[in-house]
Formats: structure tokens, C-alpha cells, sequence
């Protein structure tokens, strides 16, 4: 193949279509129940145009629903980068595979993480890009408020040039000329993710020239986080109610109690929470208009070990999710950069943009990791 | 083998520990979970002594969950007196197994219904015997305040010979002394139901000499149902609530949806539950005293199609409810006659006696089938 990806391997979350191939979306009562795609999803159109090879479809958490990547029907994809814990997802499969070498790039979706928190989790470049900015033709839906398709690289230049493809994009961009230090979401990190990331932010700041910190929610990320989560959750149960009312699918516990909990969610609720969204929005557009970008930790802790209790997942998971929430409630654009450890496992250095601002935050990324590379801290 | 039970064939539901075998409980998550049972189940150990010839397990409702007999994991038993339609469960494979000749009789569970709705769905005698006359040790349990074991027989001579054996009794009864008609529950029952178990009403009033109708819940049997089935779900969700957590299983939607709602309940909701349940009892007992019986349908309708949609089934469960609560709730003995068909299917007769009644129900059903045979009516 020809094309500006010619001799790179990509691989693609089973939530893409591929023509002639059954999407199975993670779970095998919803793959039972689909006939074969009929055309190709269009991000894996034009990787394949550009010249990239798909080499397979990879796991994802139950219809995207998940951010740990633990998949109860099809197991859970090894994190190369840390041993017995979970990968994180629902683009679980697309990290490992990258993270393990087995594909150059890989395409995952992202709706309320599982994009950056695999990223953070695997130590790799990932983005979710501005809301609506790529097209999701071709996707199974989740939660159209907020579903994006994403991809993953351990390699910052690869990362750039499959995301010329997929941002339709000559990846001309200004450099940020204002870093806020999201001092709210720092302190929902983990003390030793905090501090791993310290030295990255403080880098960000001299390559910048300077930071302010900031509180970004005034009625707090765990409002933010309630309010996002009640709004995707509904979405994501309309997407897919007549068809559990059809077929009463297996899913595993904690999948089904998201379920039930957003079935009870009522229209009066979900318009509080619009309301909510729309400030949310205002405040962040505000704070990111003339060039600014915000760092956070990608997430609470690094991966957490597998088969750990569902309880103990629920202590973590809202944690994760209040970070998360920022760019997702905002529609706005998050890279998560693989340049810091903690406790010897890698954890994810955010940035979000103002909208559009995709490929300010990829360049940004590439002078943060070449930087990083003069200190001897680049990706591995 | 010689005894009592020599050249009879039975099986059991696959909640009962047969040693040397993993009971597997209608689900793969838990029978992954379990070792190998150290000993026999009192019921099977009781059977087998008594020369009947075990030949194997049946399918389950997961972890005796359901009423409808549709097994997500391991699908549905045939209803070989009801083609295209579910045996009901959850001893579902038991009554599969007996109506379709492949075993003289089998053991079930009945918590909410699971002895007397398959019976009633698949054409077959059924006991729900007094809760705590036959012991459950070696039984997976649900619900311990409504677990009982029952059995299932095509043939009444069979069904209480086996009865002799799990009741450790000569089987001798007083007839019963007074009838009554259960105004409330004849009411949820489909017209057709009412109508086709008329004339059975009518054969066992005129074998008694007489019936009084009356109502059995001053508050409703939708208000008993509701108390009744409070209690259960939240001691079934304490029964795997452990399990759940440790393991996050895989469930049928409606399943787990079961357990999200038990695991709301409140410690003042289950007191409150309690009160409605003495007085229920109280107010059965009074009526049953000096040898009354009550007739009621065994459930609503006869065996609705498989595969309906998870909507459609939550109409039909709390009718069937209604009338399985109340000797549920009471800790009575029920026994389900097959006498009846509505619309072409079978569909029970229910006799409901005091604590203890049990040889009393079982002799009258004796009683009914052979003046049911004089009629032309008998059971398959």
C-alpha cells in the first residue's frame, strides 16, 4: 500500500464495522443478534486509504460500557505495561495491543474515558478528540452526547501522522500561550499520582512560560462527575433498552446495574443536568478561549489490579470518572501523555483544549515529549 | 435396588448437592466457583435409599431465580405438554423431565413459586410441602425464610409414594372438613383460567359436601405480593450478595435487575414487610383451622410463549405472584392438581391446607383425580 501510513499496522476496537464482518460490541448475545456489516466504519476507511493495515478487532468492556476493560464474556486483555492489572476501557483490547506491540496504532472510542483512561493506564499517547469532530459512522453508539472515536500510539510521531488521517488535517496548530494547573483535579489524584506528575506540569509550564492554577468546578468535580454521568447513562440506556427488552441479554453484574439505575432516571432529572452541562460549558469555553490549555492527572491511580472486588471498584471508579468528566460534559478535546510513573506504573499527564484546539494539544504533545526526552523522560 | 421407591426413576434440580458433583445452580459463574459437594442432599439420599434410581440434574432458573423457566446460560427445557411455550420455573428441567416421560418423578425448590408454577404450566402434580417439613440440607439455598422442597409426578400413585419417602410419613390424612373458594385469587386469574377450574371447584366442593367463598386479603394479594416479595429478594440478595461482589457475574438482565432492587431495601422496609407477613399468616391460619382447605389457581394463565419480551413477562410475573405469595408467605403447604386445560394447555388447581396438611392435600388430590377420572378428566 501506498499513503502517508503505508507500512503501519493498525488495529480497531470491535465497536468499528468492517464490511462483511459481525460487530460484536463485547458482549455475544448483542453479536447474536447482528447481521454481518454492511459497509466499512469511516475511521477505518480512511486509515486503510491512507495506506495502514488493519490487522484485527480488538476487545472492548460490554458495549463501551466500562472503564477498566474487564470483559466477564471474553476476558481481559493483559496491560503490557503493568502486570496483572487491568488494562483499562472500554478500549481495553486497542491499548493492550498497542501497548504489547502487536499494532503500531489502534482505534478506540471514547464516551466517558475509555480512551484516555487506557492511555493512562497502558502508557500511551491517546485522544479524545473534540466532540463531533471525527465521524462515528459506522460505531456502535453509546451515548451520542458524548461518543468520539479516539486512537492510541506509544509513538508520538506515529500518533501525529494517524492523526492527520483521522482529523482530516494538515496538523498546522498554534502553541498554547496559557497553562492552568486544574488544582480541583489534582487533589482527586491519588498523592503519588499528584506528585508524579508535578515535574510534568512544572515542565509544561517553563516550555509555556508560566501557569495559574485554577479550580475548575465551582460546585465541585464530583458535582460535574453526577451530573455527566446521569446524562450519559440515560443515553446509553435508550441506545439500547428495546433491545434488552427483547432479548434479555447476559451481562455481567455491574453492567446491568448501570442499566437499572438509568432506567429510573426521569426526564426532570435529565433536564437539571442539561443545565448543568451547558454551565459547565460556559465556564471551561471561558477559561480556554485566546490559547489556553488545563493539565490534569489523566487519572485517580495507575491500573488498579485485576479481579479486585466490585466495591472496591465502585470506591475508584467515580474518582476516575470526576476527572474524565471534564472534557466529556464540555464536548472538548483531552490528550493523555505517557511521561510519568507512579509507584513504578504508568500514569497518564492530560491537557484539554478549547474546542477545535486537537491539534494544538497533539503538537504541544510532541514539544512536551521531545522535551522530555532531553531529561530522559520520554515514553518507553 | 430394593425399598419403597425400587424401579422408579427421578431427577433433581441442580441445587442439590450430589457428592462427588459441582451443583451448578443454573449458572456458570457460581458452578465455576464451586468445589465438588462433599455429600448428598438429605433429598436425593433419602430417594436413593428408598431404591429410587437417580438418572440425573436439571436445569435451573439462575440460582432458582425465575418463574418462567428461561435459562440465558443454558436455554429453556422443552414443555412437552406445551410446545413453543416455557415450562415455568425455576425447577424447570425437573417438570421438563417428568412431563415428557423421562423420569417417574423429580425434585424441585419452590421459595416463590417454583414448584407450583412449572406443575401448573407443564401439566403435573406439585408440593410445595409445609415450610420446614422437608429439610434442605445440601439445597443451594435462596431465601431461607421460603425455601422448601417440593416434587413433581405425571401419576398421583407415584407422586405420593415419593411423598411418603420426603415427608417420612405413612401418609395417613383426615379429609379435608371445609372448602374455600378463594374469591381474590380466582380474580387475577385470566377469564379462561377462572372458567376451565370452575368445575374442578365444583367436583371438590361436592366430594367435601359444600365451599363458602371468601376473600383471603383484607389488604389485596397485590399488597401481600409486595410484602412477600420484599422479604425474599433481600434475603436472596444477602444469600450471593458476597458472591456478587467478589465475582461480578454474569446474569440475564432481569435477573441482576432483581438484585439491584433487593439491594435497596431498607432494614425498616423489611420490618414493615414482616408485620404485613404475621398478619397475613395469622389471618390463614385462623381460616384454616379444623381442617379447611383453600382452592385458588395455581397461576395466572397457562405457559405464555418462550421469548417474550422482558416487558411483556414483567406484566404476567406479579399476577402469577399474587396467588403463589400466599402460601409463601404463610409457610403452607400448596399442592397443584393437573385437571385443567385453558385454551388447549394445561393449567394447575391449587388446594392450599393448614401447617402440617400436607398428607391431607396429597389425599385429596388422590381423592380428586380418581373422581376426575370418573368424569373423564384425569391428568395425562
Amino acid at each position: 500500500m501506498e499513503g502517508p501510513l503505508a507500512g503501519l499496522s493498525f488495529a480497531a476496537k470491535d465497536i468499528f464495522d468492517v464490511a462483511g464482518h459481525v460487530t460484536g460490541g463485547g458482549n455475544p448475545d448483542w453479536k447474536a443478534a447482528q447481521a454481518p456489516a454492511g459497509r466499512t466504519a469511516w475511521a477505518v476507511k480512511v486509515l486503510n486509504e491512507a495506506g495502514a493495515a488493519m490487522i484485527g478487532k480488538t476487545i472492548t468492556d460490554e458495549i463501551t460500557r466500562g472503564i477498566f476493560g474487564e470483559n466477564a464474556h471474553y476476558g481481559t486483555p493483559v496491560n503490557p505495561r503493568a502486570p496483572g492489572r487491568v488494562p483499562g476501557g472500554s478500549s481495553s483490547g486497542s491499548a493492550s495491543a498497542v501497548a504489547g506491540g502487536l499494532a503500531d496504532f489502534a482505534l478506540g472510542s471514547d464516551t466517558g474515558g475509555s480512551v484516555r483512561v487506557p492511555a493512562s493506564f497502558c502508557g500511551l499517547y491517546g485522544l479524545r478528540p473534540t466532540h463531533g469532530r471525527i465521524s462515528l459512522e459506522g460505531v456502535l453508539p453509546q451515548s451520542a452526547s458524548f461518543d468520539t472515536v479516539g486512537w492510541f500510539a506509544r509513538d508520538i510521531e506515529i500518533f501525529v501522522r494517524a492523526g492527520a488521517v483521522l482529523l482530516q488535517s494538515d496538523m498546522a496548530a498554534e502553541r498554547p500561550r496559557r497553562l492552568v494547573i486544574a488544582e480541583d483535579a489534582f487533589e482527586i489524584a491519588d498523592r503519588a499520582v499528584a506528585e508524579a506528575l508535578g515535574p510534568i506540569a512544572e515542565m509544561a509550564a517553563s516550555l509555556i512560560g508560566g501557569s495559574d492554577t485554577e479550580r475548575l468546578s465551582l460546585t465541585g468535580l464530583a458535582d460535574w462527575r453526577a451530573h455527566q454521568w446521569r446524562l450519559q447513562n440515560r443515553e446509553a440506556w435508550e441506545t439500547v433498552r428495546d433491545w434488552i427488552d427483547r432479548e434479555n441479554p447476559r451481562f455481567a453484574f455491574d453492567v446491568s446495574e448501570r442499566y437499572v439505575s438509568a432506567a429510573a432516571i426521569t426526564d426532570a432529572e435529565t433536564e437539571a443536568s442539561r443545565a448543568v452541562q451547558a454551565d459547565a460549558a460556559g465556564r471551561m469555553e471561558a477559561m480556554l478561549d485566546g490559547g489556553t490549555v488545563v493539565c490534569l492527572p489523566t487519572t485517580a491511580s495507575p491500573a488498579p489490579p485485576v479481579r479486585e472486588r466490585h466495591s472496591t471498584r465502585n470506591e475508584l471508579r467515580p474518582r476516575n470518572s470526576a476527572l474524565t468528566c471534564i472534557a466529556g460534559f464540555s464536548g472538548l478535546p483531552q490528550i493523555s501523555l505517557p511521561l510519568a510513573e507512579a509507584e513504578g506504573l504508568p500514569v497518564g499527564f492530560s491537557l484539554i483544549g478549547a474546542r477545535g484546539a486537537d491539534e494544538m494539544l497533539i503538537a504541544f504533545a510532541r514539544e512536551m515529549e521531545n522535551a522530555a526526552k532531553g531529561q530522559g523522560r520520554g515514553a518507553a
